[in-house]
């Protein structure tokens, strides 16, 4: 998906939801076990219901790899179900893979080509070149974790220069002379809006993945005052407020009625920047 | 598997060589490309012929993943098989995994219980409550990436404060204040041997990962000199020059007499320290 392309799916769609699609089988609506594959059927019926609101989908990697092969078929089947849809959506790894050269080639392969990802999150720590081979491929993109919503983030992030510059700022900096640059975009915890102003000094028009919505206390209005870009710039992940809004058998109503809400809310903000 | 096991092994093997098993179906000899399962065939005959001079085993997650739900079956297989051998071996997911608690914690389970590894790499960039809920598996380990062996290393990693101190002696020292940090091993690579001697004097008794040692240049002696402690302290990676050592019908005994040259080296290293 090109640039454009997104900035047109965010206007169409009135929104910059991600919809984070971290399936823990402990969690999902106990009648769901009878199926088949219950972490498929939960996503099947999660998009379903929310695929009019969100922009984006995030499969986080972790609970599908501690099924095994069969999380990994699950994590396949949603991939395919989204795309068999025929419908735009930007459809992200959260993988936070970063390795060296012909391993994260591997990756690459992994979640652009035995998977139709548009996204992979990534982790800086090893430097461009286990960023480049993913950057190789046209149309696709890379999301550096920058500044991350966790508590411990401030351990190496915040880690600073004798002139006041931080890891992460060194991180955005650094990016953006690699080649490919313009295929990034940046990963910023919603518990972070307070750097997000700086943050839009380096890098005003690159897109932030911002996860941290809700269960971890980020809040929207602030997120997009300070990070809001002329073409939105921003998606912001919302998952287990979303997913998990209901543990019973109108679960996916229920997700639903709460992607709609978060959606009211990003069209509100969306009309200072575009006419609809 | 606990410290005092593991030097034991060390010592009974008189090897502290670890074999990465990035295994490619693209660079695998032809003729396995008939079996079921060409990766877990190429593995099995690679690990029949090396177990007696290594004492660990790495696979290397991208490699299976790129092949989807088969590559993660063969990962399976592997890790069954080598454990089926019933013999005290360490097993290392190099997955470079790190993530906020909830999704770390699955990464957990997926390596310490869905597979049964001794210990998987991980990215410190997003700090301690990335690595804490791997830390609370018992006799399970964490190897943190430092220093790694990447012609890009130098982006991130060397970037320094106000009084010379590097990102990566950050990353160490800080470690070291963690609950747990006796199950922390740390990832530093073979291409950057000068600066064992430095990190010794941090982390003097920690276990480091050694990759890089062959194609990417590093030098068994080199390490050995400056990273080698009282206990060895060490593990010494080679992959691509171990189980790409023939790409004929011969590449099991290639392997076996490229992993046994390297023991012997090791094992005259090893008389510095143990008495055999």
């Amino acid at each position: 998906m090109t640039h454009h392309q997104l900035v047109n799916l965010i206007k169409q769609k009135q929104s910059f939801l991600c919809v984070g699609l971290d399936t823990d089988i402990s969690k999902i609506p106990p009648h769901l076990l009878k199926e088949k594959d219950p972490v498929f059927s939960f996503n099947k019926a999660i998009v379903d219901a929310t695929f009019q609101y969100a922009v984006a989908y995030k499969p986080n990697l972790a609970f599908y790899e501690a099924l095994g092969t069969k999380g990994w078929e699950s994590l396949g089947k949603t991939v395919d179900y989204i795309r068999s849809l025929n419908q735009p959506i930007f459809l992200i790894a959260d993988a936070k893979r970063g390795d060296i050269g012909n391993t994260s080639a591997m990756y690459a392969k992994t979640f652009f080509e035995t998977m139709d990802f548009d996204a992979v999150t990534l982790s800086p720590y090893m430097g461009y070149d286990t960023v480049a081979p993913f950057l190789e491929y046209h149309n696709k993109w890379s999301i550096l974790l920058a500044l991350t919503s966790n508590t411990s983030a401030d351990d190496f992030q915040f880690f600073e220069n004798g002139k006041g510059k931080k890891l992460y700022e060194k991180v955005l900096e650094t990016s953006l002379t690699w080649k490919g640059n313009e295929q990034l975009m940046y990963v910023v915890g919603a518990t972070k809006a307070a750097a997000l102003a700086d943050i839009r000094k380096i890098i005003p028009n690159h897109f932030l993945l911002i996860p941290g919505l809700g269960v971890q206390g980020g809040n929207l209005q602030e997120v997009a005052k300070c990070g809001l870009n002329k073409q939105c710039g921003l998606f912001i992940n919302s998952s287990r407020g979303i997913i998990y809004a209901s543990d019973k058998t109108d679960f996916a109503r229920a997700a639903a009625q709460k992607a709609k809400e978060i959606q009211k809310e990003m069209a509100e903000i969306l009309k200072k920047i575009f006419v609809f």
